[in-house]
This record gives structure tokens, sequence and C-alpha cells, in this order.
């Protein structure tokens, strides 16, 4: 187990700075791209991001603070984001999720003793108990799992125009 | 075919920033973390693609632009960053990738019109005749591919971590 409550926020206080990084001011070729029919471009994984941000980590580890392990998670619709009708530019949905993540981060301090509470439960849906220390590794490890998502997903874009360097290309032979 | 020089340029010139973004300041664990035996923790990422942008890119372009198809390549040894004996911090080798990727994005934009030589071509050692377009194609991915790496590495740490998220991760079952 390698866990850390400090080592653990050192990414989730960057994800938001890498992806502005990444992504502000990128063309819109860059930006809509995705991997056909059903999959998300950029732009949708920041928004899922957010989502996340607000029905996901925060709710579930209020939950889990709670007295007894019988508690069950509040749901999280993992495609909620798509089914917003408002056209936020990637600037306006970068900023989002940059002050939503600086909020929760100091919610997480406000919440979190790593002494006291990393075992305490709750029950997941589809797997029964889990734990702080797992949600929060899974917070962490999720950002990680975007970030590739977004990169797999401009790479893609490129799959022919690589021509016969398409095999020596890892991230094209997923 | 999606491939332009402006948009490609776009990537290239994040990349540095991405990776100042997400790597400086990371504790000891999140930088010299790998995934086993024989593979590469950030730190040796960034030095492959310092040594990719002395060894790789600029001196490839260099050869397809001379007159004739005949050219070869410059050998380009993948592994010669391991060979270093040169202990920099995290922090200068992000600062020396930013800027010889900056001097050969310069270099770039003096050698390639793209107008009269994307078609230009020389001989890969292993699969024969390749084009400006297709080397150009390849270096964002290959940023991309490297990224995607160093993400890769950082969520192996907390395998164990996530409990039984594990199935759910996407980065975790590659």
């Amino acid at each position: 187990m390698n866990f850390s409550v400090n080592e653990a926020v050192e990414v989730l206080e960057r994800t938001p700075l890498v992806l502005n990084q990444y992504l502000s001011g990128l063309s819109a070729g860059w930006l809509k791209c995705n991997e056909g029919d059903d999959t998300w471009n950029a732009a949708e994984v920041v928004e899922h991001l957010i989502e996340a941000e607000r029905n996901n980590w925060i709710p579930r580890l209020e939950v889990m603070l709670q007295e007894g392990e019988q508690h069950s998670f509040p749901p999280f619709d993992r495609f909620a984001h798509l089914k917003s009708s408002a056209e936020t530019s990637i600037e306006q949905k970068l900023i989002e999720f940059k002050t939503i993540r600086t909020q929760n981060l100091t919610r997480l301090r406000e919440l979190v003793d790593p002494d006291v509470h990393l075992d305490m439960k709750a029950s997941h849906p589809d797997f029964g108990k889990v734990n702080v220390r797992e949600l929060l590794s899974t917070w962490v490890v999720h950002d990680l799992t975007h970030i590739t998502q977004i990169t797999r997903v401009m790479a893609e874009r490129y799959r022919k125009d690589v021509g016969p360097w398409e095999q020596y290309l890892g991230i094209l032979n997923k």
C-alpha cells in the first residue's frame, strides 16, 4: 500500500492545472475529436470530472464518515454531463473544474484526519464495503484515467497520419 | 488525414508546459515509481524526451529535406538516456526539455514550408520510405504516448490502494 493523503492531494491539486495547460487555447480539431460513436471528446471528459466533483467524491466521503457501516452511497450518474444543454467554452469548463476541485480539497482537509478516518466504511452498490483510503486513492486514479483518456483520444486523431510508425507508438496499440 | 503543421505545433509546444505542471514539485514517491524491472519512472521518461529532441526529430527532418529519397536516418538509441551518469533534479530536466523543444520548434518553422516539404522522404531502417508529414505526426503522438506512460506509471502505484474499484479504472486494466 502506498496511499497517503498528502501525496494524493499533490496529484489532485495538479489535475486542473495540467488540464488547463493541456487544453486551453487548443484548436477545435483537438478538442472535438473522439474515438467514434458514444465516446467522449476532451471537453466532455472535463465535464465528467466536474460532475464527479459535484456528486461523487465528497458526497461519498461524507457518507463514509457517518457513524456505522451500513450507509450507502448516493447515486452517481457517470453520463449526467452528457445531458446538460449548456454550451460553455473549454476555458469556462477548466475554470469551473479548478474552482470546485479547490473547494473540495479544502473540504477534504476539514473532514479527514488521516490518523482516525482512513478505515471508515460505507457500502458501494456494486461491491459492498469500501473505505476512505480506497475512495481517496480512487479519486486520484480516476484523474489519471481521464488524463490518459484525453491523451489517447488526441493520439487517435493522427493514427493514419503517422504512417508506418503506428506499430511503434504504444498509445495507438491499446 | 488530419495533420497540419500549426495544429501539431499546438501540441508540441504544450508538452513541456504540461509536464512541468504535472511533475514539478511532486514527491519522490511519484517521480521514482515505475512498473517493475526495466521500466521507466517519470524522470526517465523526461530524459528520453530530451534525448529524442537532441538526436531524433530534427536530425531526421534534416535528412528528409535533403535532395533525393535514398538518405537514411542517423541512428537513434531509445535507451541512451539510461546510460547518462548525470544526476539532475526533475526541475532541471523539465527546463532542459522546454529549452530544447522551443529551439526545435523554431528550427521546424525555419526548415518546413507546409506547401512544399510534407511529402519529402527518407528511408527508415525498419520500414523503408517515410515522409515529413509522417515524421511530424509521429513527433506529436510520441509526446502523447509518453504523457500516457507517465500517467499509467503513477496510477500503478495505487493499484492495491483503490481496493475493489480497480475493476472500474480503465488505466489499471491495460
